[in-house]
């Protein structure tokens, strides 16, 4: 860690920052320049309050210089991670595509999804049970009768499943869920986290609508910490002032993430762009940005009035964009 | 609600949309411009999913026209809504300042803190508990203890307590403090607002970091609709580009909310600017912009090397911030 | 256009919004809601004020329906665009690289460079002669000389020339140059748009830090409209929150051009990343995007201490790119 | 100065790093730390471009430590400039009102306006006479024709005049414009601050939608480094996600800009907020931020439907926000 001292510091006052700084255990190294002081920390600063420096008056600014991710990094841990979700494998060269509806509606509904996406070659299916939404009046999800249409779908194809957590009290009902799913909402609702992190269970964390790479990796650390390494990021958008799209899809953090973390990570297209016509290229950009798997909404309810336009892909639809990504893994 | 329709739709696509709407129960008024047909939509539509609409193929854009936060609108409850924290009213004219240091650390430092923010004219307790930390290795709070020694500063000061509840478990741990606090992170964490929906008690909502207007009170919908009406709702500032302060302060947005809802509205310069050279300006603004209350950092603890130099203000300090505060009211 | 009036607007209001719409030549079709009255717009409303409307106090909200662009519109011009930059086409299945160093510092700089995009198979040579610089005090560039030896390299390796254009009266300078880029800072500077639009040339348009989509389209109208078609549109990373690249690049942007605008799309992953380790895979998700064409920073210097390392290629990891490229674009 | 190397950097890296500092003529004080090494820069690093050190692999994070604003720094220059507005005295404690209509429209709306806000208090005369305007297809300005009504108007009620320049070319038309105001899409329209900065006269810069102060105050930099001093900074509000205003009125940048430059700073609640509501309250919010000056948005035609209810304040609005400028003014 770096501070840099005002100008305007007096001698005391930077005698007291440094007796400060030894108090908590760290080295100390002063270096005087013409218009300020540098002070370079060197030791376990993670204990050091970063925002508590920065308000003190005789402070110019304050940089972390190690990372404060630890068990994510990949500088400590430069291979791969794979994680085993109920048999199918992601990172370290394991591709999977994790595909089914928005929300779990009916039995009917989740069963033909189920067989569609298996068919068209997705490896793990999800859909939602509890859903987060802006408004107290949206529909909420079936909750419960939701997951176990899910463990039925399971039965009949195969698939693995996965389904999105919202509060440490249900993890009850998720027991027999094969990944379970940290909405962007609650990326930082730290005791979920926590609770999930002594779970042992693969986790999707997926990014928050305006979080930073680090504060992603900080949220896997919360779980890691907690002695769950099963982690998987999840890019799915961020908010921008585009409105064309409903979100901005960050494919460069994508290829970041890549590069300083070794958990897998995910593109999710669907939430990102909020459009069925920009899933098939979304996702092979995705794709050649390094992706361990993608995570695809898809529908299969042809008497429905609605349901072929929507931004959920139809099967056909879903199997073109499987081409694609099969073309785009095929490159790299 | 209204939904504009592409010009490639077709007659069949348009009815079948048509339909699919009045089987919800809504009246549909249809009318065709050159470029393309709107249609309005007249009755409740806040089971509609606007999300799903805009991903249809032939839709264009669909607006909703009626709020959809509905006891939270001043259009239907046109009075100020008055919250009792223990004996001290907000809003509808009852003013208050909520002040204390941002962490509960040590009996000493509450009491001393207790004591100086009630000299100085403070009306509410504050002191965090349990903290809210980006990082699992950073200072996460006394918990248990935290609130005690806040109880202990209510007994000796008389001043009602407020403290940040992060998790629906923790709601017995916080059944004697006066007014709980829902930080920023936390804005939609649904559970967590539902639970607190069925306490009745006075709940201070913070808006998130990059969250609209429209979502904070979304959020304190989902308090109000489980039944409880005691809702303060916090600008704390939002997440912009300038690296100045820590985050940007939207005192606009104070003054929106007093026209657009009736529940009280609280300014919070400290964490909206991380200084302590800002909180006063940032006081006056808040104050003129009609809050009904301001929560503000205060520390004291003399014999402490950073104390006087942080973010969080001095009792002296603090006492003129209250004198200007004082000036501020005294214009409106 | 769709304005929806509050409902405490009065009749005679009302009746008065709809003269003066009606004044300026327009259709107004009245539907009255329960909550609202619509007012749907019909006819030339490009010359209605959508600012002032919104502040009308009994404007609930103003919508625009036709798009208001209208020359780079795909609706009344479905056929790709090609532009011809001397003899290279882009756009229309016409792929064009456009390579070489961010300025240019000297003879020999610029003229190995060119040499080493052109073997690696860059079609265009780009070199920054005037440069828009946030500090006053930093390198703005050799000016005339740059161009001067931009054109000496275009005599010996044939390639046209691309550099950018900050003020109507430089003009007269980039008589010769092929290409004329403008810059996301100068993306809303209408006079210079105005005089590039009399020019005819073929214009590289950035687009601004914080911009729409549509803001872009609307500032290439301001080009078109003055009757110069050759409008090529440029993705260059958009102002976010994250650090740890210099810009996002909205790769999803490039292909909702691809659908609404006829004109070329051009991908630069150096200026939006800033890492010359995110170049290969941001340059194949931009192509699988539909990008018509990438510009890439290249620089080639082996004696200065710092070239290999910068954020520009070194030939060698440019000739990478361009296979990496070359296999993205084999897949569509 | 600050480089922070990564640990991977070999010694032959860094020492050819720190030979290519020292023939820049600066001073390198290295520090090895347990992770990385730091590299403290001293003497003049204006002419380090920081982006290309960000680039360089062996690079973890570069910060510049001494500000690069030098001719608008407080520290170099303690006591606020007072700029004279042809006799209207700015900063300094010296208070003005610039008010008047958006657009100059014709002799009448604008000799009313003049008069009206003249006896309301007001001591500049705002109006636009070239207008920067996103769609090529909007009303543009009466160009020659509205700054000749301006002085007019001028002649008329002695008020110094304030119109924004768009382009270098139009300087001659703005000879005898007291006040020049370089408007938001061209804060870094480098071409028009030199040729402004070769004037002398008072300049009104405003804020771009999403620039940082530290890029604002890096603009007025290009005009005082060509010699004029006569700079005024602009908050006119900033792009966020929040659609209830049309920006964000950053106040707190007000004080900020106050604190580290002695350039006076004028606070714009009419573009920042849009909304005619929200004048009286932002107008008082800035001042108790320290504002030397309201740019304010009046209109007087009662002749027209639509002006009574515009953003634009009636003449009797604006002498009640006038009262509350005054009030706030009183107690600081």
């Amino acid at each position: 860690m770096i501070a840099v001292l005002k100008n305007t510091a007096t001698k005391e006052q930077i005698s007291s920052l440094i007796s400060w700084f030894e108090n908590k255990g760290l080295k100390v190294n002063e270096s005087k320049g013409e218009y300020c002081t540098v002070l370079g920390l060197i030791g376990d600063t993670s204990t050091i309050d970063i925002n508590l420096l920065q308000g003190l008056d005789i402070i110019e600014s304050v940089t972390r210089v190690s990372e404060t991710f630890k068990k994510a990094n990949r500088k400590f841990h430069p291979e791969d991670t794979v994680v085993d979700v109920a048999g199918v494998k992601i990172g370290g060269g394991n591709f999977a595509v994790i595909a089914g509806p928005c929300s779990v509606e009916n039995e009917e509904q989740i069963m033909s999804a189920a067989r569609a996406v298996k068919a068209a070659g997705a490896t793990i299916l999800r859909g939602g049970a509890f859903k987060p939404r802006t408004s107290p009046y949206d529909f909420q999800g079936l909750h419960e009768e939701g997951i176990r249409l899910l463990l039925e779908a399971k039965k009949e194809t195969g698939l693995p499943i996965c389904s999105e957590i919202m509060s440490p009290e249900q993890i009850p009902v998720f027991e027999d869920v094969d990944f379970l799913q940290v909405g962007a909402r609650n990326m930082q609702n730290f005791d979920l986290l926590k609770a999930l992190g002594k779970t042992g269970k693969p986790i999707l964390l997926k990014r928050g609508l305006s979080a930073t790479i680090k504060e992603l990796l900080m949220s896997a650390e919360y779980i890691m910490s907690e002695g769950n390494p099963n982690v998987i990021l999840c890019e799915r958008g961020i908010r921008t002032y585009e409105t064309y799209t409903r979100n901005t899809f960050d494919v460069s953090a994508i290829s970041v993430l890549k590069q300083i973390t070794h958990l897998p990570v995910v593109g999710d297209p669907s939430h990102a762009t909020g459009k069925a016509n920009l899933i098939k290229p979304m996702s092979m950009a995705a794709v050649v940005s390094g992706a361990d798997a993608l995570e695809i909404e898809v529908h299969c309810n042809p008497e429905k009035a609605l349901s072929d336009a929507a931004q959920q892909l139809t099967p056909a639809q879903f199997t073109e964009v499987m081409e694609a990504i099969g073309k785009a893994r095929s490159i790299l």
